[in-house]
C-alpha cells in the first residue's frame, strides 16, 4: 500500500490541512482514508460523484481575451481560480497546461503554484500537464520537484510526461508517484496528427513505439500491489488505429485529451475503453472555458459535459 | 535575415541593456552587430575566442552538498551565479537544467531566472535545457514564453525541445526562434541506453524515428535564408550507430550532451562531427561542476576541457 499520501500529510502540516479540508465534505472515517488513499483510490470515489471529467485551466492569450483578464500572470492567476470555483464540486480533476503559466516566467509560474494549491484545497484533483522527462538523475529531479517524496514543492497529485529518451528513463518520476499516492501519465498516443510518424514506428521487438511504451507502463504497474498503478497513459480516443494492446491490462488509468475539440467524441471515447471504462479521465479545456467568464454559466458547462460522460462511462 | 534581436533590443530596453553588455566586450559597430546577430552567429564570433564548450549549470541535491551550499532555491541561485561567474570569458555557451531548480517550486524557477539573466549579462548565450514540447496552441505558449517575440519573458538564447508529439507539432517555436534569432535544440539522439528503443524504430517511411526527426528540423532550416538555421539538434556522440543522414545537411547546431560522462569522449566528437565541427557545442556538466565551489579552480577544469574541444574541433 502506497503510503506516501500519509507521509505527506503528517510532514506538512499545510497541505494536511488542505487534504483535511478536500476529505472532510461527505466522508467519514478520516484517519484511516489518510492512511489509504492514491490518486486512483481518490478518482474513484470522486467519481462516483461526480463522474469523471477533467476540466483543464488553459489561460491562453485569446481565452483571457474572452474572459476580460489582462494577458499577464494576474490575469492567468484569477482565470485559474475561477475555474477551481467552478469546478469544485461539479467535476473530479482539475489539469492546468503549464505551458500557459510559464510563458510569463517566474510569476506565472508561481499563479500557476497558487492555483494547483486552491485547487487542492478544494477537494479536487489535480493533473499537471507540463510533459516533463528526461534520463536519470533529472528525471530525479522532477521526481523531487513534482511526485514527492513529501513534502513535495508542487501541490498536485499527478504529472504529464514524455517518453522520448525512453520509458525506464522517467522510472525515479515513477518511483516517487508510487510512493506517494500519485500517478505520471506518459503520452503513449497523443490526438494531434502530427504525432502519427513517431508514435507508429515499429521498434526493434516488432510491437509500435505507442506499444512499446504502453509494455512499459504495465511492466511498471504490475509490480505494484495496488489495483491500479501509478503508470498512466495519455491516450487520445479520436484515431482510427485500434489500441496496441488491450487497454485494460495497462493496470493504470487513461487521461483522454481535449474532448470535444482534438482528443475524439463522447461516443469514441466510451468505445475505445470499453474494457476499462472506469479508468478513463477524459479531458476537456477550450469546449467549456469559452463559456466564462461568467462561474455560473461555465459551472453549468461543465456539469453538462460532466453528466453526459458520467452515463456513457459507467459511473 | 532574422530580425528578432533587433526588435528585442528595441522594445525591451532591460534586456537591450544585457545585451550591449555583452556585445560591448571585443566588438566594435554595435548598432549593425545588434541588427544582424543570431545565436549561430554569436556563437560563432565567441566560439573563436574560447571554443565551442558549453558548460552545464545543475545545481543537484548531490553537487549543492559537494559545494556547501543549501539544497534550496537560494543555494541553486548562489551556486548557478557562481558558475556562471567561472564560465564568464572561458566558454561561450551554458546550460541551465530546468529541473534542478524546477524542484524547488517558483522559487527556484525565479532563481533560474535570474541565473539565465546573469548569464547573458555576462556575454554567455544560454541554452535552457528544459525539453519542452507540446501540441499546435500548447507549443504557441512555450514558444512565447521562451523564445519571443520580443521582448520573450524568459532570458535566454535557446531552448531545449522533444519531439514525441510531432517534430511539425513545435512549429510555433521554430517559427519564434527563427523571428528572434534563437534557437530550437530538440533531442534526436540521447545519450541512454533507454532511448535506443524509440528512437531507432522504424517509421512508415523506412526511415528510423531519429531520422524522421532530423528530416522535419533539415526540411525547416532549409527554408531559412540563413547559412545556419533556427532549428538544431541534442545528439549524443557516445552510441556506436552511424547519423541517420550526413550532419552537415541538417544546416543547424548539435548540442552534444554529458560529455565525458554519458555523452562521449572529445575524440568521439570530432569523429561523429568531422563533416561539420564548426556546428557542435558539446556540453560539460558533472565532470567539471565537482571542481567547485572555488570558482579559480572551477574556472580552470572549465578552460582545460575548453581548450581540449578548441583543438579537437578546429576552432
Amino acid at each position: 500500500m502506497p503510503s506516501g499520501w500519509a507521509n505527506r500529510s503528517l510532514l506538512d502540516p499545510a497541505t494536511a490541512a488542505h487534504r483535511v479540508h478536500s476529505f472532510a465534505r461527505g466522508v467519514e472515517g478520516l484517519g484511516s482514508l489518510v492512511l489509504t488513499r492514491t490518486f486512483a483510490t481518490e478518482f474513484d470515489r470522486l467519481a462516483r460523484r461526480t463522474g469523471p471529467l477533467c476540466v483543464g485551466i488553459d489561460p491562453s492569450s485569446s481565452l483571457l481575451n474572452v474572459w476580460d483578464l489582462p494577458d499577464d500572470a494576474e490575469g492567468a492567476r484569477t482565470f485559474g481560480l475561477r475555474v477551481v470555483d467552478a469546478a469544485s464540486e461539479t467535476v473530479a480533476v482539475v489539469k492546468p497546461q503549464a505551458a500557459y503559466f510559464e510563458r510569463f516566467g517566474w510569476s506565472g509560474f508561481r499563479a500557476m503554484q497558487d492555483v494547483c494549491s486552491a485547487a487542492q484545497a478544494a477537494g479536487l484533483l489535480v493533473i499537471l500537464d507540463a510533459k516533463r522527462g528526461d534520463i536519470g538523475d533529472t528525471s530525479g529531479a522532477y521526481a523531487q520537484g513534482y511526485l514527492g517524496p513529501a513534502p513535495a514543492a508542487f501541490p498536485i497529485d499527478a504529472l504529464t510526461a514524455v517518453p522520448y529518451l525512453g520509458v525506464t528513463a522517467l522510472r525515479p518520476m515513477f518511483d516517487a508517484a508510487r510512493a506517494s499516492g500519485r500517478v505520471v501519465f506518459v503520452v503513449v498516443r497523443s490526438s494531434n496528427a502530427e504525432g502519427f510518424l513517431i508514435q507508429t514506428a515499429t521498434s526493434e521487438s516488432g510491437r509500435s513505439v505507442e506499444g512499446e511504451v504502453m509494455v512499459e507502463l504495465a511492466r511498471f504497474n504490475a509490480s505494484d500491489s495496488e489495483e491500479v498503478g501509478a503508470a498512466g497513459a495519455v491516450f487520445a480516443a479520436n484515431t482510427a488505429r485500434p489500441p496496441p494492446a488491450p487497454l485494460d491490462e495497462m493496470k493504470g488509468l487513461f487521461l483522454v485529451p481535449g474532448l470535444g475539440h482534438q482528443g475524439g467524441t463522447v461516443d469514441q471515447v466510451a468505445q475505445v475503453f470499453a474494457d476499462c471504462p472506469r479508468r478513463v479521465i477524459p479531458s476537456v479545456s477550450r469546449g467549456v472555458l469559452v463559456r466564462g467568464p461568467d462561474v455560473k454559466a461555465l459551472r453549468a458547462a461543465i456539469a453538462r459535459q460532466a453528466g453526459e460522460l458520467r452515463a456513457a462511462l459507467s459511473w
